[in-house]
C-alpha cells in the first residue's frame, strides 16, 4: 500500500489519480468532488461524524472534523452495526520504499490510531515490501529491511500492542493469506485490471498479480490467529488516502463472489507537499518534505525556506490583500497538525486578512511541528527489535478478542493469564471449557457466518489451543510488551494533555 | 503442473503444444523433432544414456532406453557434475483436477521414482491445486481435496518417504516460496508471458501470476527445511512431459537474474490416448483411458473394445499386410509398460509382419496392465492419511541430507537418532557440534554458493535446531514412516523380481 503524495507535472490537463500516480488538473489542484463522483464513493457529512462521536463517546479527530478524511464507502453501515454492538477490525498499510517517513506518511497512521482507540477494535497493518520490489529498482532484501525500519516509525505512533498486528507480505505469506489471494485473483481479468490500474504489456506479471495481495487483508480469515477461519467473522474498515480506492473498489466488487463482506473505507485527501500542491514530496529532494528524522533546525530551515506561501510578495501586499489560504502550505499543514480549533480559526482569519504575516504563520507551524517530531523521535527510540517483534508476532495472544467477547473472554483469558507457564493439562482443561462455552454461545446467540466476530471453527480452536500451549509468554516477551505499552501510554498521555489544553483554551474563549 | 495427454481435433493443421493445449498437426501426429527444434531443447542420445547407466550403476529405465523420455536441457551437465560427486534434487508435479489418475499420469512418476532410486537424490513433488482452481470451474476446496487424493496415488508409486516431500501450493505457501515467486515474477512482462503461454485480456490475473508458482520449486531455497536457504545449494532436475517445457524455458531465462542455477530438464513424449493418437483421454469419457481404479474386467473390456488398432481390418488382411505399428495403441502402450526388451522386440516383429493378430497383442497388453494396476491398488490402499502426512511433513527430518553429506551427517544424525526424545540440552550440544563441523567443512572443502548441497546459513542452522528440538518423532509418525517404507519396499521388490525375470529371459535368449 503506497500513499501517494499529491504531485507530478502541471502540464497534465486531466487529473489522474491511481495508486502509483497522482497528478492535478490544469489548475494545479485536485478536484476532490470530481474524484468522489468518478470513484463512486460518498462524502462524509456532519451527521455521520456526530454519530461516530456519539457511539464512541469520543470527540472526532481533527482530520475528521476538518474534512481531511472526507470520503467513505459504507462507513455509515459500519457505524450502524457498531451502534447495535457489532465490532469490526481496521486494516491499513504502507509501501516501504524509503528509510524514514515524512509527515504525510504519518497522517493515515495517526488517524488509524484514533479510530482504534475510539472504537476499541483490532488492527492489522500491511507492509507491502513485495509491491515496492515489483515497482521500484530495489532488491527485495532492501524492501524487507525497509519494512522493518518503517514499522518502527509506525509502532511509535502508539498502537495498542495487544490488538495490533503488523506484517510484511514477504515474511507473513502463508496458506490462509494465499488462499484469499487466489480466490480474488480468479475473479479479475487482465482487461479489468488494466482498466482499474492501467497495466500495460510491459507491466511485469508480479505487478499484474499484486492487487489481490493488497485486497486479501480485507478478509479476516487472512489472520486466523486473530480472527479465526470464518471469512465473515468480522467486517473490515480501511482508513487510507483516496488514491488507494481502486484496490478496494476491486475488492468490493469481488467480495460476494468469494463469500466475504465488502470492506468499508474512510478516505483522506492528499497531504500537500512542502513546496506547494503542484510539487511532489520526493525522497531524492530532501527539502521537499519534512521527515520524522529531521532536527529542530532542519524543520525551521525547511519551513522558512521552502514552504510554499500564499501570502503577499511584500509586507505591504500582505497587509493590503491578505494571504491566499487556498494555496498556502503552512496554513494547510496547520489544518492537519494544530489540534486547537479556536486558535486555528483565529490564525486563518488574521492571516487571510493580512493582519498576520507569512513569517508569523511559519513560526507557528515550526512551533507545532518541532515538539511533535521530537516526541515521535523519543518514542521511536524506544521501539527496539524486541518491541517490534511483539507487533509482528503471528502467534499473538488471543487477548485481541477481549473486547469482542467481553463477558466470558475476560474471565477465561484472565484465568489463562494466571496459569501461563503452567502444564499442558491445565491448558487442555481451559481449551475444553472455552470450546464448550463457544459452542453454547454459538447455539444461543450467533448465527453461523454472522458478524459478531466469533470464529467457531474447530480448526481455529485447534490452532488457538496449540498456540496457547506453545506461547506462554517468556520474560523477554513480557518486558517487550510492557515497553510497547509504555510507548502507547506516552502517546496517550500526550494526546490527553493536548485535549485538556484545548479544552481549557476552548473554555477560556467561550 | 499438468501433464497433457496428446489429443484435440484433427482439423488443426499446425501442431500446438502448450501446458494447457496439445493438438497434433494435419497428419494427426505430433512431430517431436519439430518440437525439439522449436523449443530449443536437445534429444537424448545413446552416449548420454550410457553415461547415466555408468555413473548410477543401474540399467536405464525402459522409458529412457526406448526414447519415451527423449529430450532434455542440460541433463548432460547434471550427469557430468554427478560423475564428479555433485548431487542434485528432482522436482516434478501434477495438477490435481480429477479423482483418480489414469495410466498416462503415472508415467512421469514411475520415471521419477527410477531417477530417485538410481541417483539417490531428494525429490519434491508439487500439486498445483491453485492452478486447477484458476483454470477450471472448480472450487478451491475441491482442488485441495483432489490434491490429497492424487497424492495417495503418487505415494503408491513407492517414493522414498525419507527423501520425498510432497506439497500442495495452497497449503505449503510460505515466505521462502513466495520470495522466489516474486523475484521470478519481476523478470517477466505480460507481453513475454503472453508469448510463452498465450494469455489474453480475458485471462484472469491469477492465471497470469501463476507461472512463477510452477517455476519457484526449481530453486532449492523454496524448501529451507530440506535444502537450506542458499539458492545455489543444489541443482535441480525436472522430469516432465514436453508440454511443460514453456514453464521451465521461462524459469531458465530468469534463473541467473535471481541468483539461481538454471534447472535441467528431462522430457517425455505424450502418452497416447486409448482411442488413438488423435483422441483425447478425457475424464468425461471413462472409456477414453484406463484408470488406476479400474477393475480387471474394465481393463479387459476397454482394451478389447476401445484400444485403437493398427492391425488389418480382417484376419486375412492382417496376415497379408501386418499391423501399422505407427498408430497401434496396444503396441505403443506395451512400449511403455512391458519391461522385457526381447519379448517386446519379438511382439513387434510378429505383429508388424502379420504373424500375430490384434486380439493376441491386446491380450498381451491386458496381461501386462492387469497385475500392474492391481499392484498399484494394493499399495494405494496402504497409503492412509497418516502415511501421507509423512510425505507432506514440511518439518521433515533432515536425514534427507544423509546422502549429500554422507560421511559426517550419517554419524551426526545417527547420534541424534539415538537421542530422540531426549532433553533440549543434548540437542543443543549436538547442534553446536554440527554447526562447528559445518563451519570446518565450509572452510576446507566447499566454496560459498557451490553446489554440493551444503547449506551453511546461520538461519538454516537455527531452523534445523528448532525443528530437531520440536520434532523428535512420536510413535505415530514412526509407524507411519515404517508403513511408507513398506510400500516402497514392496515396489522395489516387485521391480527386482521383474528385473530378475527379464535377466533370466535375456540369458535364455542369448
Amino acid at each position: 500500500m503506497t500513499t501517494t503524495t499529491k504531485g507530478e507535472e502541471e502540464e497534465e490537463s486531466e487529473q489522474v489519480v491511481t495508486p502509483w500516480d497522482v497528478s492535478a488538473g490544469a489548475d494545479g489542484k485536485i478536484d476532490y468532488t470530481k474524484l468522489v463522483r468518478e470513484f463512486g464513493c460518498s462524502e462524509i457529512d456532519e451527521n455521520l461524524i456526530e454519530r461516530i462521536e456519539r457511539c464512541t463517546k469520543t470527540k472526532a479527530h481533527p482530520f475528521l472534523r476538518r474534512g481531511l478524511f472526507f470520503a467513505h464507502r459504507e462507513l455509515d453501515e459500519i457505524v450502524s452495526a457498531y451502534e447495535k454492538g457489532e465490532k469490526f477490525y481496521l486494516y491499513t498499510g504502507r509501501g516501504p520504499s524509503s528509510e524514514s517517513l515524512h509527515l504525510g506518511h504519518l497522517v493515515p497512521f495517526q488517524f488509524t490510531k484514533w479510530l482504534q482507540d475510539a472504537f476499541k477494535v483490532p488492527l492489522v497493518i500491511q507492509l507491502t515490501d513485495d509491491e515496492k520490489f515489483l515497482w521500484k529498482d530495489l532488491q527485495l532484501e532492501d524492501c524487507r529491511r525497509l519494512a522493518r525500519e518503517n514499522a518502527k516509525d509506525i509502532a511509535a505512533c502508539g498502537f495498542n500492542p495487544e490488538t495490533t498486528f503488523i506484517f510484511a507480505d514477504a515474511s507473513y505469506m502463508c496458506s490462509s493469506f494465499y488462499v484469499n489471494m487466489v480466490k480474488i485473483a480468479k475473479c479479475v481479468t487482465f482487461n479489468q485490471a488494466k482498466g482499474i490500474f492501467g497495466f500495460t504489456g510491459d507491466s511485469n506479471i508480479g505487478q499484474i498479480g499484486f492487487p489481490p495481495v493488497q485486497a486479501a487483508p480485507s478478509f479476516p480469515d487472512c489472520f486466523p490467529h486473530m480472527f479465526g477461519m470464518n471469512k465473515k467473522s468480522l467486517k473490515c474498515l480501511i482508513p487510507c488516502a483516496i488514491d488507494q480506492d481502486p484496490y478496494f473498489r476491486m475488492t468490493r466488487d469481488v467480495s460476494h463472489r468469494i463469500g466475504g463482506y465488502k470492506p468499508a473505507l474512510v478516505e483522506s485527501r492528499f497531504f500537500p507537499a512542502l513546496k506547494g500542491e503542484s510539487g511532489k514530496m520526493s525522497a531524492s529532494d530532501p527539502t521537499s518534505a519534512i521527515y520524522v528524522t529531521d532536527t529542530a533546525k532542519e524543520i525551521k530551515n525547511k519551513i522558512n525556506k521552502h514552504a510554499f506561501s500564499g501570502g503577499g510578495a511584500t509586507i505591504e501586499e500582505q497587509r493590503e490583500n491578505g494571504a491566499n489560504l487556498e494555496v498556502d502550505v503552512p496554513w494547510k499543514w496547520l489544518n492537519f497538525f494544530l489540534e486547537d480549533d479556536e486558535k486555528l480559526k483565529e490564525i486563518g482569519e488574521k492571516y487571510g486578512s493580512g493582519e498576520m504575516l507569512t513569517g508569523e504563520i511559519k513560526q507557528i507551524l515550526v512551533d507545532v511541528l518541532t515538539p511533535m517530531v521530537e516526541e515521535h523521535q523519543k518514542r521511536r527510540a524506544l521501539v527496539t527489535d524486541e518491541v517490534l517483534d511483539v507487533y509482528f508476532n503471528p502467534t499473538k495472544t488471543p487477548k485481541v478478542f477481549l473486547d469482542l467477547f467481553r463477558e466470558y473472554e475476560e474471565k477465561e483469558f484472565g484465568k489463562w493469564e494466571k496459569k501461563k507457564g503452567g502444564g499442558d493439562s491445565e491448558n487442555d482443561d481451559l481449551c475444553a471449557a472455552l470450546e464448550e462455552k463457544m459452542k453454547l454461545e454459538g447455539a444461543t446467540e450467533n448465527e453461523e457466518g454472522c458478524a459478531i466476530g466469533a470464529p467457531k471453527s474447530e480448526d481455529w480452536l485447534r490452532i488457538r489451543k496449540e498456540r496457547m500451549q506453545r506461547d506462554a509468554p517468556t520474560e523477554g516477551s513480557k518486558s517487550a510488551l510492557k515497553k510497547a505499552a509504555k510507548i502507547k501510554a506516552a502517546a496517550e498521555k500526550k494526546a490527553a494533555e493536548k485535549a485538556a489544553k484545548a479544552a481549557a483554551r476552548g473554555e477560556a474563549a467561550t
